[in-house]
């Protein structure tokens, strides 16, 4: 009877993570914790099964863009893959943007959030993309005081109901740059009470969102980051004709490939200035506060799942005489992957509660600055331990781990763009030293 | 007018290489090294210029498994890409294999080749692959003393002629294992004065090669490595058909994507004992030591590679009022990529240099020691450093660096084989420790 | 305002039908009309409505097959395409082959089935094929008086519930040929009680069947015909693993793209007897009476659907000066097509009336010789008219014809495997002879 | 020992065409064939041996468009398969349009060019079409009598060089159709002593000629047939940019899936009048009058090739005891097959015949009638042939003629072009109406 090596198996993935559970019965009051651990739970159970085995099955589909319909109408339509519909409606029903906007824990929200977050984001194909913008996009919209925005957009970004639920694109880059964003060249154009955009974004994540944020420099105004205003647009008109843009292609990336991101070119796109003719870059500021945290908890639980895979896989796979797992040396590599994951989840954690803090005024100044601080700080680090613990895991794996349909390489793939997306390593340390010197703050 | 980023180029890699130039020109007598450098020029021509040009343009193409025929017959046929087509009349016409066996220059020949691989392979789609494992089957026929194969199948792997050399395959991974080889499965029954093989080999690079070199089980064999034999095949009869044996699928990889990896299954596939009925995990040994040193050049060439684009890119892309390498930050990463690379060249070419003396019968004892030690070494840690490398080099590009049409995702997928295939770096770690207390000496 | 043409459209496909509802109206009792007409409305908006859209969307879309899961078991999956399984849940609740076995409306009922699946065809992706073959294998074990397979499979091929019907296949074609089906050369060996199969079929229409009905050879038994024997058989076994069959591959077709026809290897499949163990080209002959009638009834609704088509898009297209539609040869077009659908219309659903007469044993002599007759003679002028007719009605869309994204070159693929399915019309043609001879009745 | 059926082969076409080889003794004076049959039988060799098996082997390639280069450059690439490669260059040396112009065998010179394209085509992936539309451009050029374009593209157009030689497209149709070209949007607006063309044209054959001719409407001109005039343009500038148009996309078509047909917008495209500034549709009759009758050869070709394929089949393929070459219906079906193909042949090379009278001035005025009628009625009669011919041609390959990569269905799938292309069947009727009232003449 021929070998066959049975595959690294999931449980319910908050059952099977003590560090997240006791990190939550440390930090929360107990009667929170008891009432937010069934959806907890339940995510977990998700996750570890439904999710996951649709993951492995959905492997191949990618989503389709379609430029033209059959006779010639521009309709740059997008299909996304069964995975990210399903986690679309599920995004709303369990509130993962919702949660931090309700509030109904208080400081305990974002926790509450973003634990659901760390659960379902390794089994949802980098879904945790676009909430990451929605959530920024609320949070941009809600600090820029544009009441009669807030009024439209907001209740559409943090609903619960699958139907009304948008999420939000953020459109910065362009091919002059993402990091030095000054060099923009998307001009604005006063045309009677509206305004028009034209230019090109480079890479705009969630080319399938309804709506977006993104900066252009109104006619007339000077060069650099200072003439540049945020901008709000809805990518489709009420009867769903694109808002006077195209998409040019979407992008053939190394991973997040599930993700539909597109260079789109602006031919007149009415949009409405979110907070002024100029400061866009301060503007936006707050987007990258969240989306950078939701960076570092994509890193986190992927490598949580990493290492959750990599610690079944070893006690299932038999080598001179025995487990993996019994090995000194491939248990000593297992706990270097579970010591990183642990630091580098108490620090994003930290940096959550933080947030929950600020975001319900029971801030002090110190906790405020130690965000302002760790915020660049975790991203960058997590972002390369993410890296790295992805291709200690593969390697782990040994030829399995190379090998895609065993749903390991993508682990390394989707881990690549944590470094690079909303600020690198070097960006963002140069962004910590302004924030330790006092600068900008 | 708008503006459009300028690609990073290439130049003669040879010409753009100092380290290599300053090592061969301490290495290598005068005349030695004046006989030899035009063939390295040529080859740095090719491989920054028309190779890699062409590997740019064959981003797409992958090898194409064709198990039946259109009436039924079962071939399995595999196409190579255009680049691999190129690689491979190349590699024959330039001697990549030839070289160290033609020894023109002595024990320099080892250097003399893998400095040509060092310029080749990076803009050979991988095709060191299955250089590396001819060069091995090569080294190991002739260390066997079976004197009937090495006048039957080295002359055909060390050939200059595209239309008579082979290249040879290395067939030893099973569902059971790659590195735990005593569980193969693989049976070898006699049958009259050749053997059949039956079993599944589970990772068999290049299942496009002529011949291979492969381990089973003869019957009435014991369990475990000292059980198994090396067996000598060849995969297809004169006639063009297979050899009892069928192709179960193309590997769908990371990455080597051009790299037609197969699961073979063994159905009677006759073959030859190369060294007796049982040691086949000794006997194979010689082939391992030329594969693990390929695997090191692999690695240094691809961090070269990904270091001269960094550069080459760093002085075109401008932000924040000036060309990227005019940061500081940025200057020292790429200074710290360069270190690292300079580093693993130094180790990996002392590695080549010893072989080179070891086939020339120079080489002293405590270099004997020296080479059986550093041989794992350089291959453990240059493999590691590949992959950091690669990570860190996609990171200097920003989101370019995650785009698939740049050329740049296939550095890091790439290089995440090397510390997999030919002995993980714990495994590699156990040999190490093994050589160094002397027991398997 | 530069112009687009408009798409054709279709409507409720019954509504829009009057020769199906004349035809009705004439054959059926008042109250059955009555009775089944909500049905037959119902299939008309879901064909020309839900169906039809979902067949659009649907276009890229094609059955994948997956011989080995990552850890190298055969499992040979293929997974369908949406609305194939759209149309699955949809044939079971329809009753689409359960119709005119549950004989509601007595010798009605195959006229009741058939204006169901007349409706249904041509928004079901081929999906009738799979139906066809169902009903064919339920009519030939009732037929064969082996009462264990009547009472264990007829349930299921018969069921209206989606998660217990059954569809089967029909494995006759080897690579010897599909009309000398004598040639065969699959071999039955006894094993104790059952039969174990070995052989290729070499068309198997619905490898995704969960049963079968196949010939094979007994071993002993002699050459030609004469000695085969008819055979049932599960395609899984109860833990879903395959029945010692292998798929060797989908068969890579001109049209029918949904439908995953398969080669399949028997190595020692277990098989059942279902007649007898000679005798098996006589005891598939019900099989293929039915089979033959769906046929025509594929053809008469691929071309009533087509001809829909082209006379909508006649309404909207404008040249010189006004509508096609008003266009005299343009016109002529269309009435030719549309007086070719009638005739066969007509034609088929004599033969339809006449088989619901026999199954309900109220069929006379002479009508039980021209149902004999008019079976291969409608199978084989209707599969003619079918590629007719799609060639016309492309040509008469121009070049909107020839481009995939419409929706219409598919009538075209899909209607050239009419003639050749069943019975070439050359093979018909002899059967004709045959039966007019009176030699086989 | 299992069987497996030999497939069809094809010997020298030219040696196993005896009409062809009949007809040309006859018309062509003795010398005359003596000098070119040498070409034809080499043809003839290319054609049934190293085209038909690239052909084969090509199958699954496909030209491939890439709309962008990785850094965001509009490039508008098209890659041709390898098999247009080689057609592209055997094209130009085997003269394939230039000998018709260089007219060394006086009035037979078409006959020549001609017999030559009847061999080659039906292994050149429909290589033919862009040859057509050379030829006819080359034709309406000289018709023009505007000397500068003379001089500067009839050179490029009946080259031999295939570095010199340039293919020309044929761009009349719009989104508002191909007919009624009058209806035609793309408007031609003056800029200093040039033109600037802006619209979309919707079937542009052969997107990637260097050079086209085109309708347009200069500004001012009124609505119809009468406003448009015929222009010239060159798809890209010196420096191998597009000339002001952008290739939308290419088309997703039934057959002649190699050509590369686009749908492209001119966006001020650079274009001069060929030959005034209206009466464009008149201009470009001698185009059609050429294209036309390459459909003609076209369809007869195929059905030759379909007709050999089929006769070498049925004499290897064996049921009922016998090959089917011995089968009295098969025997008739191929009869039938081969009649319709000698009858258009006929009619076809009469065309052509008469064609190259015309062009050597030495045709009388009953025969210039005959040329203007037999023209339009060839075409239109050979293409529903060549439809009908392949559709019988498969169905007589039973299954084998259903499945894709045996080569038959592509048969099918390009022939349905034919009746569509540059003139419906009834566009032709009235066109033939018109010809034989009269009133056009």
């Amino acid at each position: 009877m021929a070998f066959f090596q049975s595959p690294p198996e999931l449980g319910n993935t908050y059952d099977d993570d003590p560090l997240l559970q006791s990190f939550l019965a440390r930090e929360l009051p107990a009667e929170v914790l008891t009432e937010i651990q069934p959806e907890l739970r339940e995510m977990g159970e998700l996750s570890g099964g439904e999710l996951y085995r649709l993951k492995l099955a959905d492997r191949l589909e990618e989503p389709v863009f379609t430029p033209f319909d059959p006779w010639g109408n521009r309709i740059d339509h997008i299909a996304l893959t069964p995975l990210w519909e399903r986690a679309k409606r599920l995004a709303a029903e369990k509130g993962l943007v919702a949660t931090a906007y309700e509030r109904r824990h208080g400081r305990f929200s974002r926790l509450h959030q973003l634990a659901l977050v760390h659960l379902f984001e390794p089994s949802s194909d980098v879904y945790s993309c676009p909430l990451a913008m929605t959530d920024g996009a609320a949070r941009t919209l809600l600090s820029s005081g544009n009441a009669a925005l807030v009024v439209h957009a907001v209740p559409r970004l943090t609903s619960r109901d699958p139907a009304h639920m948008w999420t939000s694109g953020q459109w910065m880059t362009e091919r002059t740059g993402g990091s030095d964003v000054g060099l923009s060249e998307t001009v604005a154009k006063r045309d009677g009470d509206v305004w028009r955009l034209h230019g090109t974004k480079w890479f705009t994540s969630a080319a399938s969102s309804e709506m977006t944020l993104t900066l252009a420099r109104p006619e007339g105004n000077g060069p650099g980051g200072a003439g540049l205003a945020l901008f709000y647009l809805e990518t489709r008109d009420a009867a769903g004709r694109p808002n006077a843009l195209t998409v040019n292609r979407l992008k053939d990336k190394l991973g997040t490939r599930k993700l539909p991101t597109g260079e789109i070119d602006l031919q007149g796109t009415l949009a409405l200035p979110v907070a002024g003719l100029d400061g866009g870059v301060r503007a936006i500021t707050p987007l990258l506060n969240v989306t950078r945290l939701w960076n570092s908890v994509a890193a986190v639980a992927g490598m949580r799942r990493a290492a959750m895979l990599a610690r079944s896989y070893a006690a299932r796979r038999v080598a001179f005489g025995g487990p993996l797992s019994g090995k000194p040396l491939h248990e000593e590599t297992l706990r270097d992957v579970e010591a990183v994951t642990a630091g580098a989840f108490l620090l994003t954690f930290r940096v959550a509660a933080l947030l929950g803090k600020s975001e319900a005024n029971e801030i002090g100044e110190d906790e405020a600055l130690l965000l302002r601080v760790l915020t660049p700080l975790a991203k960058l680090l997590t972002a390369r331990q993410a890296v790295a613990v992805a291709s200690e895991v593969l390697e782990s794996f040994g030829g399995a781990g190379y090998v895609e349909d065993t749903g390991l390489p993508v682990l390394l793939r989707d881990a690549q763009v944590l470094p690079i997306w909303e600020g690198t390593t070097n960006v963002l340390s140069l962004d910590l030293l302004r924030a330790l010197s006092g600068k900008d703050l």
